[in-house]
């Protein structure tokens, strides 16, 4: 391969969404920004927005602004991500954070299947998804086994596992759809069609995967799914996630938080609770309006871009970090985390090495490199495909190589700072 | 009385707190704005600290804004509004929605009273928290009844009557502090004695309190506490809420919903949940950081005024226009429907009138006035102590005796458009 900066120059120049990356705020252009899939960066139009709303919509026209727009924020905003995971309207709602959401449709699977005692996951799942499952399975006295398939080779979930794990006792298969660490990419459609041959239902976190790998909610056949706003799509840090029912169950299926934005008719204060048709049983209190209305510019980005052309400028550009991870690092004692097939990986890269701790720690002090680092040894490497340009990669690789070069990192401690 | 304009003035003139109204973004001074006990005013230092937060934090620092400020903001900001409700560092977090606080909260209680089959509240809480009791009794297999008090004759609660309701069958009183609709304010000493007396757990929602009246939960011996920080705390709208637990009871409680904010190790990503110590185990995904951090300027201005001088001008508000509303509405067909004791009401006052419903419709299209209507026939006028102003409460009752002395009001449709 061609590691050279000059090559990494002319992949820009031939990339069809080159253009998106002055859409975003960028202050500092020798930092080499890798954890988009974990903050995604500022979109210039949400500058505007936000102080819009702020202004105009609070601080002018305060409380009708209720009628205005903000009561259908929660809905219209989660049609238009809808759009984005092939979701037909009405069926995605914007709503508090990613584990208030999973709480809230893993309890309202397991109360539609009371007969089963069985959930499938895995050990590549979120940890925040297990605890949610641990705490839901608690509330139900311990009826559950929750069944955590092995990762196996840490890289690539073993599918026939994971198939074998559902079988008729299962209530609930829920598994992110990207995992967090390696970034394999699950056969959404195969999993759901086993669990539905068993009668399970199926919950996919949409994490790591809404706004760079294609989502097709209502063809999969899924049940249930939540997903990320701050990620991929550029919502702003903590912006409030996404849940997904499909229509079929909206009628059965109940939120276990029973609250006044998911009754039938909120202000006509009615003392017992009758859920609303439809998505808005699941909201519970007041939307949060600043931070959905703020993340509406990085979703509209998203959707003129288009789901095709970021998941081909995804694929170019982790395929080109491989590449290069290969010729220059792997003689480095790294090696790679991340699937090779493209197929089967989404949008970041994990690059592995014993010090790993200490590299990314030196990458950020000295480098001006942002990745983050994941236990025990991973490196991860956000390639986001509507800002990260593929000098972005070159450069990342070069200063990882530079590091290594230098011996930098072994200024830095080896203990972790505890997190407090 | 004097009911002429110059004397509003003069009582401005006399207003300690007057000049905190320039705090406040203002942009239409004829607005006569009672609405700030639904959704308070934009501070003025708000768009800055947004503008700042947005641009610096987020644009240009990024993901390292985490570890420099954004990881603490929860319990940072918590401790600054715990300090406002007389509650000790470490007991208070902001997260979430008051709804689903106080889902994690009723829920967290009748778990730590489980051979208990009762639960008091009234018919003046707030739906949405009847709505939330009744979603955690169902969780529960209906194990309790739930008590719902009547509320009266609409204006006051029979406190008898509650307090009578508590007994020692009964694991959770809640109640909200001050009431929506009449502004009703409980004594919350007496109802947390008389539950601890017979061994129930009491969790007061604070919603139309903070800000406006006194608190002092760690005096009142609370267990559990919520509120809503859009309303005198001028957070922003559906800025998120605040819990409180009671230090003592921080080691036995457990929230239902366990996400890795709450874990004792979030970035350790352990497969298995570990309550974190303190206050920060009732968090649960990652907290909404634009909205956190936009609310501090909010609180900031309330602590410096300083809740004693709040309070009397409250009560200086609020007295001010029941004596308006007696001279000038009482002829029109008004009753009032709040009480007439300073030391049983909080910071708004409801005025009742069998066509409240159109009167309301207006005052908003006519009149440039903002109050907000409740079921069946209250007028409810909001006065939040910081920025609003004897001559807005004047001018809110002169413009409603507009209304009725030119029949304004029958101009619009006595049925209520549907809310969808």
């Amino acid at each position: 391969m061609d590691s050279s900066r000059a090559y990494a120059r002319s992949l820009d120049r031939q990339d069809a969404l080159a253009g998106y990356r002055e859409q975003f705020f960028i202050s500092n252009d020798d930092m080499v920004y890798m954890d988009g899939n974990s903050l995604g960066r500022l979109p210039r139009d949400t500058m505007q927005r936000v102080q819009q709303v702020v202004e105009q919509q609070w601080g002018a026209n305060l409380i009708r602004s209720w009628g205005d727009n903000w009561f259908e924020a929660a809905t219209r905003v989660g049609d238009k991500i809808g759009a984005f995971v092939g979701a037909a309207p009405g069926q995605v709602a914007v709503s508090d954070s990613t584990t208030v959401n999973l709480f809230k449709l893993a309890m309202a699977a397991l109360i539609l299947r009371p007969g089963r005692s069985k959930i499938v996951t895995d050990a590549f799942n979120f940890p925040s998804d297990l605890y949610v499952l641990q705490g839901c399975n608690r509330l139900l006295n311990d009826r559950c086994r929750i069944q955590v398939v092995p990762s196996g080779d840490g890289i690539s979930a073993d599918l026939d596992n994971t198939l074998a794990a559902i079988d008729e006792d299962t209530a609930l298969v829920t598994l992110s759809h990207v995992v967090f660490k390696s970034g394999y990419l699950y056969d959404a459609a195969v999993i759901t069609r086993r669990a539905h041959e068993q009668g399970a239902l199926v919950l996919w976190d949409l994490s790591h995967s809404v706004g760079a790998v294609p989502v097709v909610l209502d063809e999969w056949g899924a049940d249930f799914a939540v997903g990320c706003t701050y990620k991929y799509l550029n919502g702003g840090p903590g912006a409030p996630a996404f849940l997904y029912v499909n229509r079929a169950l909206q009628g059965e299926a109940l939120s276990p938080i029973w609250g006044w934005f998911g009754d039938t008719a909120p202000f006509a204060f009615d003392l017992d609770y009758r859920p609303a048709d439809g998505i808005r049983r699941f909201l519970a209190g007041t939307p949060p309006i600043l931070s959905t209305l703020a993340m509406e510019s990085g979703v509209d980005l998203l959707a003129e871009a288009g789901i095709a052309r970021l998941r081909a400028k995804s694929i170019a550009l982790t395929g080109y970090m491989i590449d290069l991870v290969d010729a220059l690092l792997a003689a480095h004692g790294f090696s790679l985390g991340t699937p090779r097939d493209a197929a089967r990986r989404g949008s970041h890269v994990s690059v592995r090495h014993p010090e790993g701790y200490r590299i990314n720690r030196a990458l950020i002090e000295e480098m001006n490199v942002l990745p983050d680092f994941r236990e025990p040894d991973n490196l991860r490497l956000g390639l986001a495909p509507l800002y990260t340009s593929f000098e972005d990669v070159w450069q990342a690789v070069e200063r990882i190589r530079v590091v290594m070069v230098e011996g930098r990192y072994r200024r830095y401690p080896t203990t972790r700072a505890a997190v407090t």
